[in-house]
């Protein structure tokens, strides 16, 4: 049984940069986008579609992880619920937190949705319509930093797990 | 990219205890039963829950094969509109037919499926109430015989890939 590195923080946080630095060290990375263009097809972005997508996301992490693949995911999970749900679907869970203020992801902007969410042109986007809250107990969180150290951190929880 | 296994047929058939048997050899067991109690719990048996079955098994079978596992794939699959559709995602998949009479199947019966299927606690059951249709193109039809000889037939299936 593998481990799989969750993590969650805003749109433009840097999940991906960092998820994709960890993952050429140590496994797969799962990620939002990639998902949405293939299991995840069918789903809004709802509350309910929110939910699902990370119901399924959490589940493909633990098949992964009994297949022997270390995941490392990247997704928003801006609620509660959320990130609870992810702890309770995934045996081998460690949560990574990016704490990145709003303004500094919003104006690095790198899909351009802050820009299309304040046009109104996106309902519901996180940290503009709709709340982020942080997970409660996250294993580690990260402000920011360069990408190198981010990456030493997360490894370092790999090895102490 | 690794390859997917895919075996289709009957309940009954022995995909899954032929699947264990290739697995344990290459690579990773994706089952029928297992999916049912995790990322596809929220789906019925209907037509539509079937395609749905089918098609998130398949996108997990791309993203396995995509993180480098090869992996074996045991489901029912029992028209051609879903086997295309597994043919459609995953971009290296070898289909396997395990074509064992409906009679010998239904004699197994090691869930007591049939047997409920039968006395109408199960509606639309593959064999009894629902048609299964054998694939148009399998890379390997598999009659009823020794499981050894079973798996190096698949394994050689893999090897010619």
């Amino acid at each position: 049984m593998s481990d799989t590195i969750w993590i969650c923080g805003l749109s433009g946080a840097g999940k991906t940069t960092i998820g994709r630095a960890v993952a050429a060290r140590v496994g797969y990375l799962l990620d939002g986008d990639i998902l949405r263009d293939g299991l995840n097809i069918n789903l809004g972005h709802t509350i309910e579609g929110r939910r699902e997508n990370i119901r399924r996301a959490a589940e493909v992490c633990k098949i992964l992880n009994d297949a022997g693949v270390t995941v490392v995911a990247a997704f928003i999970t801006p609620f509660p619920e959320l990130q609870q749900l992810v702890r309770m679907i995934i045996p081998r869970v460690k949560m990574v937190y990016l704490d990145v203020p709003l303004m500094v992801c919003e104006a690095r902007d790198p899909k351009g949705l802050y820009a299309r969410a304040r046009a109104g042109a996106i309902t519901e986007f996180t940290g503009v319509s709709s709340p982020f809250v942080p997970p409660e107990n996250p294993d580690l969180v990260l402000k920011e930093m360069d990408i190198n150290d981010a990456v030493k951190k997360i490894l370092c929880l790999l090895d102490r797990s």
